[in-house]
């Protein structure tokens, strides 16, 4: 059996021919149109038709992962920050219209945490929480076996979870949330405003602020890997709060693990054993939390692969 | 078809005799003698005697709601703080061998939420959260229409979820968790705190205190039902504190409802109203939170009644 996947992110949209066995076939990368969903739908049309001329005879199903709030049932997207969708989108529908595809969206990460349950650190475990911590932070929550959308589709969003009432504010309009404190934009946000105070002048971070470039979590994850003590000492604060949302999602779910991944775990486990690190001093219902932490499995193709497995919702699993 | 629900908390035991519909026919209520098991099971065996008496002529299913962790497929408490048990308690077990009875156990949380879901304001709503605040805070997690226990049956510790990282220190060992900002057994300490600092000298709590006697979060909510501006602040911040969390359980699963019970609530809709208008100045994902926060319908009965929800488990609803 064969799928298409469609992992549309704010900056790219990454598409692959694969079969129900998570082995990718063909891939193709474009950058993604923003802020017109017409645009998007003739750029998807053109993928999927490149992707079936370099193999399958017959119409294959295609599932999509999206940045966005996503209604599976219907297949519409209500909204999407990201892209710029204030207006719902009946995505699947008009895909379908177009390919003659039996098409299934999900939100991105949801679609993360279906590949790593199909093909990942969740097979053969019924509770887990996949957390994606890249430029924003989701979860994709796993209960029972079955992922859980929650009334509309909406559940999920630990990156809005306070976790500190009086800290950063959140451009979300609340203080404290897990994103504007952990997240890539929070790390770049966060150390742009210390070396501008004159923390960490001579570290290699500063260097690239006074060029007059934008910092990324990348630089301060890669002066970390090469042991800068600043950018160390970032990771482990940004691991500390990761940890204390690990430990509420523990204490309010019981999930058996906690797989972590997104943009800022693709350099290495650093974040993860940074996390892991913070929750030595932090307790939890269940026992000792760090044991259930690990990293995703999908790694960099966990989107496309993420975006193959909502294709495969309702199929057998291959594990 | 009769049921007999057993409500096992630190201070009593309800016990009651009744119907599918809801209806309780017979109660008895006793003190609960604590630390030891075998005194238990014997109060127990004796109330199921008794309600047996004043009824059915055959055993009946026999649904608990217990304070403690409770693995439900095994009906086993594998430990409970506040009855002083560390060590796991066959429960289920031990009472079908005495009564000859059917039994069936949970935790007292979850089943106040299996009697909203039956009988109260989770009649009808597939996602909702059953959130109790109590001595303790607690939460019953309903997604899909189950129950959702977690790995291990220790989902829903929402008590311990931290808001505030550099917040008050919890019993747990953390620090800012919702249990020590807003429980009544928090509301009660912070108070004692405040009133031995000097603040609201002339107030009827600090009459109360100099009394020698320890200030209870019902004594709080009685004078701030009385107007006290002092107890009507503390009534308010810890609507804050509770909003925060609603906040929280909105963003992570999404649920149509928040239905807010525990003892704090059995004085009015204070703590409701309270929680309701600090929403007014927070952000939901799902739009406005305070809209599907509502009270508890069954009350003061929500732990009888949970437990006689327990009993009826895989029986259809009455509604």
């Amino acid at each position: 059996m064969l799928v298409i996947g469609l992992d549309v992110g704010a900056t790219k949209v990454a598409a692959g021919l694969g079969r129900a066995d998570g082995t990718i076939l063909e891939r193709r990368v474009i950058a993604t149109r923003r802020l017109d969903p017409d645009r998007l739908l003739d750029d998807l049309g053109e993928l999927v038709a490149d992707l079936h001329r370099s193999g399958p005879d017959a119409p294959v199903n295609i599932g999509i992962g999206i940045c966005g709030l996503v209604e599976p049932e219907t297949g519409r997207v209500a909204r999407s920050i990201a892209l710029g969708w204030s207006e719902p989108f009946a995505l699947r529908d008009a895909l379908t219209r177009r390919t003659g595809c039996r098409v299934l969206v999900d939100n991105d990460v949801n679609a993360g945490a279906l590949g790593e349950q199909r093909w990942g650190a969740g097979v053969g475990v019924d509770d887990f929480v996949y957390l994606s911590v890249g430029t924003g932070i989701g979860a994709g929550i796993v209960l029972g076996g079955r992922l859980q959308g929650g009334a509309s589709g909406a559940a999920g969003e630990v990156g809005h979870m306070v976790i500190d009432l009086r800290g950063r504010p959140c451009r979300c309009g609340n203080r404290g949330c897990l994103e504007a404190l952990a997240s890539g934009q929070a790390v770049g946000e966060i150390v742009t405003a210390e070396l501008a105070s004159g923390v960490a002048a001579s570290s290699s971070l500063a260097t690239i602020a006074a060029s007059g470039r934008a910092i990324t979590a990348r630089d301060v994850f890669s002066a970390a890997a090469a042991g800068e003590p600043y950018a160390c000492d970032v990771v482990r604060r940004t691991g500390e709060y990761l940890a204390v949302a690990v430990v509420n999602l523990v204490n309010l779910l019981d999930p058996r693990r906690v797989v972590v991944g997104g943009g800022l775990t693709h350099t290495g486990h650093l974040l993860v054993d940074a996390i892991r690190e913070a929750l030595g001093r932090w307790t939890a219902c269940g026992g000792d939390a760090a044991k259930i932490v690990l990293p995703a499995a999908l790694g960099e193709d966990t989107g496309l692969r993420g975006a193959m497995a909502v294709a495969l919702q309702g199929t057998p699993g291959a594990a």
